[in-house]
């Protein structure tokens, strides 16, 4: 469905960027998991805008208030409401934009599907929906991490033409990803990082970036055949954020240029379990989980609004020259890592729930 | 659900490589279309195995059945039944592999998930499930065609290190893309990726590559913001594939190199709709379409099963050489062409006909 | 799911009875919809406790907020967010049934599913979380008017051993259903039933009653066999209400006694369509409705909590004489017509846009 | 969906009652299940036609196949197909019916639906559409058994005006009810209803009835509060068949009389659980089931086509008197039983595999 996520852990979200705020209603959260606020809040931090000068300057701070479906400190069962209210709105800054749509920008597109638009900020394009996303899964997480330890990192592993391969998918933590600005996780490679992004801001304009992701201590078996493989839910999770184009999951496109004998993954006991010598699987085989981290990659293309002038059509088809206005940010990957991080707990617990069918008899 | 692809035009797919046979239901097609399995078998026809030298020699002719919901050649409106028996299955090959998993195989994951699996080919992980989809997508595209002239063509753009740009996504037909035997669709790159083909069948060894598909003609508006995004979705259904690694919208990872300045598609009058010089965005923005060519690419991995000695351990962890039997594809990419087409179909329509609620009320 | 209906015009609601607050959100409602709070707010204002001495005490004004979705008075297409706050909340009411499961209530029930429950006033099992079924009621009636201008009434047909059959489904409006205050519509009938329920809360107890319902206008053709029969998902909506304990459509359980041929709806010409004499079947056809009025029954039981000692057990199996506080309803009924209507609007309006695909091909 | 009942057990029907056959896909089933068609036969026989002279003349022995999921004698965990072949089809005897909608029939809104409908026998609308139904809960019984003994028995309770209230829901069995060929398990009613029912066949006539179904060792904390309650389900479910016009669960519209005090089900310790002294409650509160039997029943009409002549119209609006062939059930309470349990089984298991998200962190 358009707005909620999930088969049996849903999240539906809604709001758009410059009305009252944006929520959330988590709903399939078993009750008795402890829960605050405090538990949602940090990651809520690490994306909300303004945090640094690499990020747009719209102040929000983003401060969520459980709504429902919890009482004393647990959860009750019932659907937890989520809500964070907008604050530094400036619709006025949008008033150029009525009639031009932004080249990239889903304010053409908008306008054909719904022959109306938010009329401001992109509306409920805008990343700022991705609240209720993290909001929801940091619930997710709390579960995963009671159930298993799961452990999700995310990192930023390019910035434009500025790749760094030097991150260990085993062992990463977001300690080490946030002692960098940019989310690298990586210190050599995050200055080059964060000058490209500077010149981008500094020319008006705008730089893509890929984000890594690995979960660690997903258990072998999770996933569920035919369509809704492992993988196809978490490209789909990660394919349904704004400014996104593409996804890999383990070898990706570079294990199309090897043999079926350099990629195999050979089995090897390791402790208790039958593990792999390499994981170029990417933890997952035949769309279940096998023991392995599942490990990940995703595109964001440039940001489409940038203050640069630009050649473009207005919506009657006449030439114009479009100067956007609003706040926005050079590059989404450093604010990105939350989201994504909470994309993948979205998928897991879903998957993780699914899959106590197998245990029903016993 | 793992065995239904759609909201409300829907494929649920059945039937294990080597049991009776495989099959699918498709339910929400309108009534009175008319079909038969003559609008249907020549998809499946070009996903078939053994159609020539480049491809596993299990010899199946893949009959489709329509089992319900099509009278005097018209449909009803009601859920169609098809069906394909299995013929040439031979579960004597899979002895061996009893008590070692394939590496890089689904083997292992749905031993593990089920504690238990199909005793021969794969059962259900087996790239014979998706004579379900093609079927399916055969009808999805006789719906497209009928209703906008879409035309949706897959072809393939790497075989292992040989990859073609050639092919114009705004041109290329299908004849075009059968003309060649790899269905690379540009004759130059044909011989090389052939000879890449044969090296590794040669070599009992795989190979993987890359299928590119286009759809022209989607009208301006399908795709469901926010988690049901056109990307998302498709991505989704390339996903479920077995043996992708693999997604790109547009420019893809490619994209994430450039300025915004760079890769904004900039708006132009085009006949009498507002169309983009340049289609970075793969004909999506905002997760919605916008009237220019839907272009993406799917990453193949080399297939698992290979016939040359693989050091590995059996479900025991004790070290074992295997030598797989079984009759497999050196590359899937030349059978996985209608496949792609037929998961592109799938997706479309279903958010064709959920878009036809934005004119409920005229 | 659990707090989620609908298939492609969805509510979702969450929120607890002495909680901050409910709320909801409709997904899937057409853009372009011209909407206030204005819409929403007489269905709540005919909900709402406190509206005269046949209902309970405790005084809401049940004000809705929009939270999202609507911009400039017209809906966006995307997810319109609906919250009331609590407001009368007195949570010091329920000390004494901390221990003590109310019998019939859901305290029980929610104790052993989830271990734990809300601590007050049945939170999420109270009538109370039906506001945002009314809410999103509301929107849906909106585009049904528009669409065929169809209009749903109910009306109060019996209280305790009080039934009226007098009103005619033909004819009757909710202007005549409100000028009753019990909502029955025919003021010889009222008088018994207001008595009826007068009585019953003098004497600390409550009492039962029957809602029937009529929706006049909605086309032939609407309902989707097989599992999605229009009476299917109307029973479901209405079974889905607190305090419901049956259903019928058309002649119900009187129905089984008479023979086909009395039974037997007879077709005849009716203006441009064809319509039938009778209309045992309650307007609908193997799922499917005929065009003649859909007419239903929905049997409500006293409410469980009342004030006078009822022995019964606490949670560890003693025997206790409780004594309820808290302040509810001695007769549901009168309050449950504007929730009655909602959800019968509910599975109309997403029947209509599952109908549009018969469209599709124009 | 339309033909797809469930949340995460599901099943998917397809085929017409004069096509190639019916058949079902079960998804969902845990792996390791012992399977075979012996465990689905025997209640396919007692739904089959021509089983004894109180039923249709149809002769058809039904035998399902297994398509996949089973091997060895075991499921997988993939969907497990199933299909009866149709076999004495006679298409000839519906002629005259082709531009005459039979009273009551699904064949006027089927056309208005879809503009076209199966030629003969109702098609999808028909009875025989139930096998797949019949066939997915023998498998969903199954589970249950294992789960908990759980045991579903239903039987006819009524036929026209002859009732009987004699059978204990907390010790029927099913060869009690299968002991009267009416299945109504109390041999003096058994007598007086098969006359009722050989009186409407020699009248060319039919005759409505009831079937009550109880469903024991239900442990207390099923079914998925607020849109998914238990009896919402269980009423949907039931609705979905064909001919029924209402569900009542435990008191039913008698309850509505009663007032709060006498219908309220006090508490009292029962073994080693908290359960109630009396059930009106029907074994379930809040949605939630409570340890009680769940006790229900369902209105089945008189069936639509009789072989007296009916005054009535065809689709031009032409009056004309039909005399209907084919071959049908004068009442068809005997051949529902095994359908009504299929149904509450399909809807227990399914709510059994959702409320393990409950015991998901331990």
């Amino acid at each position: 469905m358009a707005s909620t996520l999930g088969t049996i852990f849903t999240v539906t979200t809604y709001g758009e960027s410059h009305g009252k705020g944006v929520g959330a209603v988590v709903d399939g959260c078993p009750a008795r998991l402890p829960l605050t606020e405090a538990d949602i809040q940090p990651q809520l931090d690490r994306r909300r805008p303004g945090q640094n000068n690499l990020t747009t300057p719209r102040d929000e701070s983003d401060k969520v208030s459980i709504l429902s479906g919890v009482e004393n400190g647990v959860t009750l069962g019932s659907p937890i409401g989520l809500f964070v209210a907008n604050r530094d709105t400036r619709p006025s800054d949008y008033g150029n934009m009525r009639d031009v749509p932004r080249p990239s920008h889903a304010d053409f597109t908008y306008q054909m599907k719904y022959g109306v638009r938010a009329s401001s900020g992109g509306g409920r394009s805008s990343a700022r929906e991705t609240i209720g996303r993290v909001a929801a899964g940091a619930i997710a997480e709390k579960l995963l991490h009671g159930l298993h330890g799961i452990e999700i990192v995310a990192w930023v592993s390019a910035v434009g033409n500025v790749e760094t391969t030097a991150v260990d998918p085993a062992l990463v933590t977001r300690a080490e990803v946030d002692a960098t600005m940019v989310r690298c996780a990586y210190g050599p490679a995050a200055e080059p990082m964060m000058a490209a992004i500077r010149e981008a801001k500094a020319a008006n304009d705008s730089v893509g970036g890929v984000v890594s992701c690995v979960c660690r201590g997903v258990p072998a078996g999770w996933g569920e055949p035919v369509f809704d493989k492992l993988e196809a839910r978490l490209a789909h999770a990660m394919l349904s954020l704004p400014a996104t184009k593409g996804f890999e999951i383990g070898s990706g496109f570079a294990g199309t240029r090897l043999r079926g004998s350099e990629h195999n993954d050979r089995f090897v006991q390791k402790g208790d379990r039958l593990g792999s010598v390499t994981n170029h699987s990417g933890g997952i085989q035949g769309g279940i989980s096998n023991g392995e981290p599942i490990i990940m990659r995703v595109a964001f293309k440039p940001p489409a609004t940038i203050g640069m002038p630009q050649q473009t059509a207005d919506f009657e088809g006449h030439e114009v020259l479009l100067e956007a206005k609003g706040r926005h940010d050079p590059c989404v990957v450093p604010r990105a890592i939350p989201i994504v991080e909470a994309m993948a707990a979205l998928v897991l617990i879903d998957c993780a729930m699914l899959q106590q069918r197998q245990q029903l008899l016993g």
